[in-house]
């Protein structure tokens, strides 16, 4: 439609998660019709991300340094390490403002059918980690998928001989959930893992 | 979170239309994890799409060139043209392959409040294009909303001494549409407009 050079954006664009054919070519034409500007940011603020963003080098999350600022913070509990699949978990734990340690991020889980084990995500680096010594307590905040539980189970295995606590975030029907509409999965865990209150 | 650059990224994608802060953030995470080289050629396109793409300088849809293909093109009617709002408006159309004439495009509507008056959509250099006496019939295409109505109202007035067809795409209930869902305005402009079958 309209030129090339417009069909090479709409396609471009499609490359965002979720967004269709229908959303990409609304998305071209409010940029080229109503913000050329903002249109002209995105792409500066693309070339930067993509070449200034990597891995930190302790913790496997984000940063434009060689280590992230969580790991440099003085301020920040270094004897609780949260172990996380993603940065974006990282991200999400963050912004429940709930943890005040540090993190280890894996970048994935055991999937052994994809040929993906211990060496892929990392897990000999976390028990050197570990190993040193300064961590007192792991939180396994894997995702609470097949693939998260068996991965986190993994950890807690291959961590025994470490004096180093282990706990698994709590899996249960999440705040406001109405039970009717709570797959029956999490309710029998929520059942199983019920807590005293009295 | 993660970086200033991270962060920019997520203000920049907030531009995009229907993206919250949410979405943003999933999008930055994505094309940083998943897809880099996606991004940068996201970044590509927009660079390529703002600098090339603008109005055609007959109908003032958009084009790389100076006049687009579907004013140059041999193919279509010259005597039957579409008015419409915006190059959207141009773009469903063609969509719907409903159409094999030419298009104007006023880059939007009457709005007297806003200062929206007949010269500042163009509805002079309108008149000068049926002036030139190729036109024989025009089709009012300009939204169903009480600005594009008045605006169509307006265009028949205007060219009342020019001897050309004025029409006004139909109005009613859209295809596979329930009656029950359908606002009351459109239901009754439906009965209104009803069409004999018999
Ligand atoms: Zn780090
Ligand atoms: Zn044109």
């Amino acid at each position: 439609m309209f030129s090339d050079r417009f069909d090479q954006l709409v396609q471009a664009l499609r490359i965002l998660p979720s967004v269709g054919p229908k959303s990409a070519q609304r998305m071209a034409l409010h940029l080229i019709m109503k913000n050329r500007e903002g249109a002209i940011g995105l792409a500066h603020a693309l070339n930067e991300a993509t070449t200034y963003i990597h891995e930190c080098s302790v913790c496997h999350s984000l940063t434009e340094n060689e280590i992230c600022d969580i790991c440099l913070s003085h301020e920040r509990d270094d004897q609780i390490l949260c172990v996380v699949e993603s940065p974006a978990d990282v991200m999400a734990i963050e912004q429940s403002g709930s943890f005040r340690g540090k993190y280890h991020v894996l970048g994935g889980h055991l999937s052994p059918l994809d040929g993906i084990g211990p060496e892929e995500i990392g897990i000999p680096y976390l028990v050197q980690r570990l190993n040193e010594g300064k961590v007192a307590e792991v939180i396994l905040a894997t995702n609470a998928t097949v693939e998260g539980q068996a991965t986190a189970h993994y950890l807690v295995e291959a961590t025994k001989h470490l004096p180093v606590q282990m706990t698994r975030i709590a899996q249960g029907v999440p705040q406001g959930g109405e039970l009717e509409y709570v797959d029956s999965h999490t309710l029998s865990q929520a059942v199983h893992n019920r807590m005293r209150m009295k």
